[in-house]
């Protein structure tokens, strides 16, 4: 379907960038709603990232890290984001990732799904695969400057605990837990 | 723990409001890396949104509608901003929108899980609740003004075809799912 012709479409009529930053940007957008009433979008601009679950034996790798949005600690699977001119090979930027944050690497990358953080406002698309037989990196690569973590394995009823505390407390990690538990329930 | 005390804290020094938006607003920190560097944080400060799982028999409730960000239609489980001046009750949040955007309430809610939608640039923190036992309201209250949806009902397996082409396809409705087939796994 053409998106015009969505019963919903709403006409993009201009666009303003209202703030361009390092990781974002942010556009607002004169729109013409369905009933042909104007209205305003405001809209977060993200070039999307890459969430690994990296499984070893009966534990899943974590780090922990300081995340100024939260004012926290908290402990997420790794990710990074897509930079701009790394073209559209998601797994190669799994690997980029893995290397950086964990020192590992893996000839198993298994796509588990993909979603918009927040559609409502951000175009972010989290694309995360299941990584195993993990083994360590050659040639290590340094974590961004501004990067600073500690790597943590965690066994399905300790990152349940960490869930309860708020130390895990991000989508794509609690996404990772859940779809942990549904693999262990079906006995994969 | 007191924030400070964390091996990985980052001190802001300075603060800065780059764009102040309907939905959110975006501020730039300056900071202290936990090494003594300077840097900077971009932030989206958001209110925070409230997610439902509604489940009818044995089918989940969900809303179609146009996004802006994705520039394409959705099918999401019912979802809404907190209002600033909304306080704390979660569950009220969740009460209004079921009753908005599906004509439905429940003497049963249940938290599911809470999580930060992005947590390495926004603050943005989505609870989600289980709704069972639906009914109709009373009376029933009017969608905001830009708001244009079609409410539809999907067992998991057509639900599983929507993620499979793209429209569903953001993280609560993705972990709703994920959840639901955790739940059926179990036999709850």
């Amino acid at each position: 379907m053409h998106k015009e012709d969505s019963k919903y479409y709403e006409q993009v009529v201009a666009t303003k960038r209202m703030f361009g930053g390092k990781i974002f940007n942010v556009d607002v957008e004169q729109v013409i709603l369905p009933n042909g009433i104007p209205s305003i979008r405001e809209i977060v601009q993200h070039h999307g990232a890459v969430g690994i679950i990296p499984l070893v034996d009966d534990k899943m790798i974590f780090v922990r890290q300081w995340r100024a949005p939260l004012e926290q600690e908290t402990l997420e699977i790794p990710a990074g984001k897509i930079d701009p001119d790394e073209g559209s090979d998601l797994q190669e930027v799994a690997l980029r990732e893995m290397n950086e944050e964990l020192g590992l690497t893996t000839d198993k990358l298994e796509k588990v799904t993909a979603f918009y953080a927040s559609p409502g406002y951000s175009n972010e698309k989290l694309t995360m695969y299941l990584a195993k037989n993990l083994k360590p990196v050659e040639n290590k690569r340094p974590l961004d400057s501004d990067e600073f973590l500690n790597v943590e394995k965690l066994t399905l009823d300790e990152a349940k605990k960490y869930v309860e505390d708020g130390t895990i407390c991000d989508s794509k990690t609690i996404y990772a837990i859940t779809y942990w538990e549904l693999l262990k329930s079906k006995g994969e």
